[in-house]
């Protein structure tokens, strides 16, 4: 008898708590109905806008997250700041001077320095790729503007921006180094609108130059008038300065769990954005479904682990804030982390980076997210520029939710990044999405980590 | 026998020529391998780009057209140059000051004054409708910056640019009337993309005010803005200025006919642009589906009537084009005429204007088009700006190939009316629609006019 009941109380111990199945299902059904996200990038949107790194509108942006977490009743609501040199934008012009006089639509890419106030009036040189500009000697493009008109098309799952995001990434520096005076790229993006794709640029170790994303179609006109033969020379003027030693921030608010000792349940996407649009998709939509889903969870009760939901500064800069909570953070023990960072479209697929995808907690979480059309997918999760420091640092599991990334290159980092890109129940689905991996999540205390690798 | 002789006689007299069904059909069905059009649109917009009334750009593309006509075969191929007042658009941003700062993207109506250089910064008092800034008190808006937020939906026959694009062409003059010092309103258009609708307005007897229109997710945001019950200031800068004197023109070329008593089939598209765009849509497409379709005619035979093709100066600021060809050649004798402005989308439908819409030739035609998809419409046609005063002059008989609109007013005097949205196949079916008319009209001797009543 007693060896029975030690036998029954050591397999207590040994099978890990679960919330019941029916609860996680009530729970996630409930946040199918969410008005939270909506009402949070509504917001952010029009009361502030874009909210470039560094800036005073991203300052407001924080002062705003601030007052939104705390009157949605949540706990130890406060900012981490940190510094940064801030880089702004100023004016950005092109013009086919020669063979055929036109005025062409660009944007300075993040990084770019100016051109001299007269501007730079050079002959193009242009590349389909990246690997055509690569294969030209050192210095071979001295005095020249360069060109590179590769192509990106829509995937579902955003993975053409590796290779196509490369040449903003990698195509500046690689122009420098062979000589070119200023590179122009066509933006890494899949639309046909008069709207740059901006983004950050790395130089690394090469002598920056002015470096612009052209306009899709602006990108065509150019290449069919280089293809006239003629040659083409381009007037080029970019004003961007850089401000050393501004703030960004992360703004930090919780649900507090029963346990502080079970460690940390990290989610977020960023509070800042690119400024030419006004940051609904990228990624208004990402803390506005991470706050709701947090939301869905407090109101509905205290959860075993402690819920934070971080509102990153200066991601799109090169993940300042990811890298400032990483540091910040590294010896509290984190449960599971999740970032939200591709646009608001319906989420498909589930990814997990757990010690073990088939543990109890992880199948009972897949099978509560088949209801909203999620499919279970592999153990190879990544997370993102946010999250991503301290589950590399820390080794945190990572649940990631795949977006539809069909229409998200077609907005991402242009002006037309604005709130009527946003469909109102694809959002819900993004947060019945994650209310459920908190649901199920909240209440586990089943071991999910540390995983090794890289998480990036 | 002498009688019956007489009798045949008079009825091959009677009967009017007309070309075999077999002849038309071969015609029309080559035509849909046309080349031609698309050679021109991407040429022009490539080599000339905008095309804005009365400038250096315009001009430059009256050469080019001249060139293009007599590289492909037309006769006396030349320019009927006019004056005209020069509207060059400046620089135009906007900004709301309170309660949440940020900068809307807009674009100044053409006609539209300049703001003082320092800009204008004032209140904004909103309207849903043009309807209800009609409603307010003569002198009203003293001080204030009007602004109309007005919808419009795609409709396939374009329909909704009537009363919506009136908030465009008359909401400054009524604005004006009510005091205020400036307009600005939601761009009559469908899409939702960070590129305002220009277009001309009229200030008639009113003292002109800075007009200007907003992108579409702009006005949502300043209309938003707005519904949080706060007082909104705007500041609103516009440079537009005026050159007196300037020189636009019509480019004219011929396929000359074997009987020039025959009268004279006019056809075409006008040839300046918005300046925002490099004129694709509208209306680079109607020059090069007119000279194709003529093209075809050209290169099949030499046909009965002369075809006339006209690439239009100056449609956009107010049809000065039209009417100049209107005073020019009122005296001549006119057969059928007919334009093509509104995109390059499928022909869908085939309005006429003349005098029996079931005479034989016109229910050739109508038939010939059946294969293309279009479908026999009814007998009130219009023409449009660039036909309709030789029409209302002289009688002449319409014919209105009536494209697909759905996608027209996504793109319609924006920037984004660039190469890239035409659909080649969509734009063959247009050659082949006109070939066919021309193939049908060329040989007839049908009396088809005069035709009454306003031709638009």
């Amino acid at each position: 008898m007693i060896k029975a009941l030690l036998a029954t109380a050591a397999l207590l111990l040994a099978t890990p708590a679960l919330a019941a199945p029916d609860r996680i299902a009530a729970t996630r059904d409930k946040a199918l109905k969410d008005d939270v996200a909506w009402d949070i990038v509504e917001g952010l949107t029009t009361e502030i806008g874009q909210r470039l790194a560094g800036t005073e509108a991203e300052a407001r942006a924080r002062d705003w997250a601030v007052a939104k977490l705390k009157a949605l009743g949540f706990a130890n609501v406060h900012v981490e700041p940190f510094q940064m040199d801030v880089w702004r934008r100023g004016e950005g012009s092109a013009e086919v001077i020669s063979p055929f006089s036109q005025k062409l639509i660009l944007a300075a890419l993040g990084t770019s320095p100016a051109t001299p106030p007269e501007g730079i009036t050079a002959e193009v040189v242009g590349f389909p790729s990246l690997a055509a500009l690569e294969a030209v000697p050192d210095g071979a493009l001295k005095g020249k503007i360069a060109f590179v008109w590769h192509r990106m098309v829509p995937t579902q799952d955003g993975s053409g921006y590796g290779p196509f995001g490369d040449v903003r990434r990698k195509g500046p520096a690689l122009a420098s180094r062979k000589g070119a005076v200023a590179i122009v790229i066509r933006s890494a993006g899949t639309d046909y609108h008069r709207n740059p794709h901006v983004g950050a640029t790395d130089f690394g170790t090469a002598t920056p130059i002015p470096a612009a994303a052209l306009a899709l179609p602006d990108s065509d006109q150019l290449e069919r008038i280089l293809k006239r033969g003629k040659p083409v020379t381009l007037h080029l003027l970019l004003t961007p300065h850089v401000t050393p030693n501004g703030t960004s921030g992360n703004v930090v608010a919780e649900v507090p769990g029963r346990d502080p000792n079970a460690g940390v349940i990290l989610i977020g996407g960023h509070l800042d954005s690119w400024d030419l649009g006004t940051g609904a998709i990228d990624d208004g939509a990402g803390v506005a479904i991470m706050t709701a889903a947090a939301k869905q969870i407090m109101d509905a009760s205290r959860p075993l682990h402690t819920i934070r939901v971080v509102w990153f500064g200066a991601e799109e800069e090169g993940g300042y804030g990811g890298d400032a909570y990483g540091a910040c953070h590294k010896a509290e023990k984190h449960y599971l982390t999740g970032e939200s960072d591709f646009g608001a479209d319906n989420v498909w697929k589930v990814d997990t980076r757990v010690l073990d995808p088939k543990a109890p907690a992880i199948v009972a979480l897949k099978e509560a997210l088949l209801p909203l059309g999620i499919e279970p997918g592999a153990n190879k999760a990544h997370g993102g520029e946010d999250v991503g420091p301290i589950a590399k640092i820390a080794g945190v599991p990572i649940i990631d939710m795949r977006q539809n990334g069909l229409r998200y290159f077609d907005i991402h980092h242009t002006p037309d990044d604005t709130l009527d890109k946003i469909d109102p129940a694809q959002l819900r689905q993004n947060v019945a999405a994650w209310t459920t991996m908190l649901a199920v999540a909240a209440e586990s205390t089943e071991v999910l980590g540390p995983v090794a690798g890289d998480a990036n």
